[in-house]
């Protein structure tokens, strides 16, 4: 029987969505439908809104979640009905925080991701150009001004890595294919060796790698298993020659992945 | 006087940084440092953390706020220290979910952000090879696999917020420069007369346009102030008189408007 989850807010959603995840995420058994339900602005759309989730809770036969990130007082009290269990996320926490901070919370949504200001945009914008011409060994004469290299297999990983560093954190990352002649060389290939201390790798569980190579081109020698184990092995072997350090992509998602790469590397992001 | 804001988790803080600065955003007046706190899933690693939050206690004179997103018990008591505020959001909403629900959580930690299976991986990494071929006018054959195309002139914004939808959203979004060829010609570029209905338009304030280009191209015919307005007037006339919605980027962060055109679009995620 599945639950419906609703996540409510007066602009993206964004935050109610990614704790609303985290939460319901722990209970496995549950089977939950998710539905956001962004920029509930007035009493009008909170109205619409909550016959939405009325009508929901019918079909079902059992109770949606509410997780809403409302502030304006007088919508979130319209999200307390008794035909759905309600998480107040802002409410439950902006109190306590009142107190302790000894002001008033502005009350006000829709500050989080506004562009605080030019030079916080301009980091971003500049670390996804960046990255976007720094894919797959790009215009690789600019490797001094990355924050990273990400380096490994073609279809590790490396490219949304990349991107979601250069997004979320503002980080230039580039990127460079390990390719077979590199293996044939034993050695990394001589445009990394000036940049050794902003390696990062990327490893794969070979069958993992196949799959995914198989996507993009069926029954290649490039996704053939045997080739996918050879140059997991190599470049497995080459990184730890160079003392570079590596994660394995098979298990962790890109959030994971970038969040290590930032905190291995003491790099300290610029987007907030 | 500057406080502390710690953001702690047993795997990325991700989730604990997103409500943390959502939360610490409703209070302007208050000068916040951010400091992450991820990985801590051992006792030895919270007595870490927390000699560090006692240490930033003692520089700042002022009690640091804690974000906690820990689930296991013992090391989230940990962090209840008389030096700090713990925002404990797990521990809050858990336990009426429980009730609710009438099962316990699983209480463990990182089902966030793992690789839930193939094919939501897959979507998300064919979106985001699929955003970035199709940047700028590339590959236009492929527009009828887009799920979003997003038009405008030159440094719109079109790049990361196509990116944005791809990574977070797993949409396929193919961007198309609206340039002076087809100012001149008073209509859409004919390679996009047949996606009508997929058209997006991204519009923004001349003087923020051409602050942005002259970033890139300094003191060019390109960014100056009149060919911005000319541009950006023509474009938007364009866009009016082909009925394609749009939106201005001048005030609005990418997240916001990646979520305004799921929501406008009424396209689904198709990645949690």
């Amino acid at each position: 029987m599945p639950r419906t989850a609703f996540f409510v807010s007066g602009r993206t959603g964004i935050t109610a969505e990614m704790l609303g995840h985290s939460l319901i995420s722990q209970f496995e058994e549950v089977n939950f439908r998710r539905i956001t339900l962004p920029y509930i602005d007035s009493i009008d759309k909170a109205r619409e809104a909550i016959e939405q989730i009325r009508e929901q809770a019918r079909t079902d036969g059992v109770r949606p979640v509410i997780f809403s990130t409302l502030i304006d007082e007088e919508l979130r009290q319209c999200f307390y009905i008794e035909e759905a269990l309600t998480v107040d996320i802002f409410a439950t926490f902006i109190k306590p925080l009142e107190e302790e901070l000894g002001v008033m919370s502005s009350h006000t949504a829709g500050k989080v991701h506004g562009i605080a200001n030019f030079e916080e945009y301009k980091n971003r914008i500049d670390a996804v150009n960046y990255s976007m011409s720094h894919d797959d060994g790009g215009v690789s004469r600019n490797l001094a001004d990355a924050d990273v290299i990400l380096v490994g297999v073609s279809r590790a990983g490396k490219t949304p890595t990349c991107l979601y560093l250069a997004l979320q954190y503002g980080i230039k990352a580039a990127n460079y294919p390990l390719t077979p002649e590199d293996f044939s060389d034993h050695k990394l290939p001589r445009v990394l060796a000036n940049h050794r201390n902003k390696l990062f790798g990327l490893t794969i569980q070979p069958e993992r790698l196949s799959q995914i190579r198989a996507e993009r081109k069926p029954g290649s020698h490039y996704a053939s298993i045997d080739i996918c184990r050879a140059e997991v092995s190599e470049a497995e072997t080459l990184m730890k020659q160079a003392q570079i350090p590596y994660l394995n992509t098979t298990s962790l998602s890109i959030e994971e992945l970038a969040s290590s790469i930032l905190h291995h590397s003491g790099l300290k992001r610029r987007v907030f």
